[in-house]
């Protein structure tokens, strides 16, 4: 996977590219923000993330669609790069490739092994902006 | 250090007491979402972390106190735990106890080895108001 994207410092596209979680902040129903990690890709320039239609990150994101990435180097927490942005689209993934797709890179499995029956999943993507960096 | 809170889940509490990152997510000047990792720990119910005078996350949270801090367990990425919560107070550091106490618990140093001439810091609290886990 290439990173392509003129924001992405090439310093540091190995934390993108490297099973690293992001911790990703969105704001919430009264603007407050809200913060969690998630696997993540990034693709045609574009942050991609998994997420079920039934999250509060969802509806969050459809609401405000500003979103800001921190990621930090397991090897290194004293070397990060934060990733500011907006959302760009929403994807479906019916067939799950996405969050099997992430499945491979995190876990090395073919199938996301966590699927609950039923679940819708989509593929929420966000175009960087700016970035922040340290080490 | 003990975790003095009825907010944080007492399963979660070796989050705190360890030396692991928090991302903490604010809001910037035009209420949009910034996030990075800080050194933090928790005294009298109240998370705690130190910042110098001349950060944007300084100006952010007087502006606007609400913040987020995602915990994710560094031997279980499917572990974490997300605080929210509002700035109560920022003290004075002058003479660096608390930026050497973040020094002892992450380093394993009696001093903070990395301070700039004239570096002024402060010391941001925040109450604890809601939480989300996962693992």
């Amino acid at each position: 996977m290439a990173v392509e994207s003129s924001v992405i410092p090439e310093a540091y596209a190995d934390l993108v590219e490297r099973p690293v979680l992001a911790h990703v902040a969105t704001l919430g129903p009264n603007g407050e923000p809200q913060n969690n990690p998630v696997w993540f890709d990034m693709k045609d320039g574009l942050i991609r993330f998994s997420q079920t239609t039934a999250r509060q990150k969802y509806r969050n994101v459809q609401k405000d669609g500003r979103a800001s990435f921190s990621i930090v180097d397991p090897e290194n927490p004293y070397r990060y790069l934060e990733i500011r942005g907006t959302l760009e689209r929403i994807d479906p993934d019916p067939d799950y490739a996405f969050i099997n797709l992430m499945a491979k890179k995190y876990l090395n499995e073919d199938r996301y092994p966590w699927l609950q029956p039923g679940e819708v999943r989509v593929v929420l993507h966000f175009r960087p902006e700016h970035t922040t960096q340290m080490g």
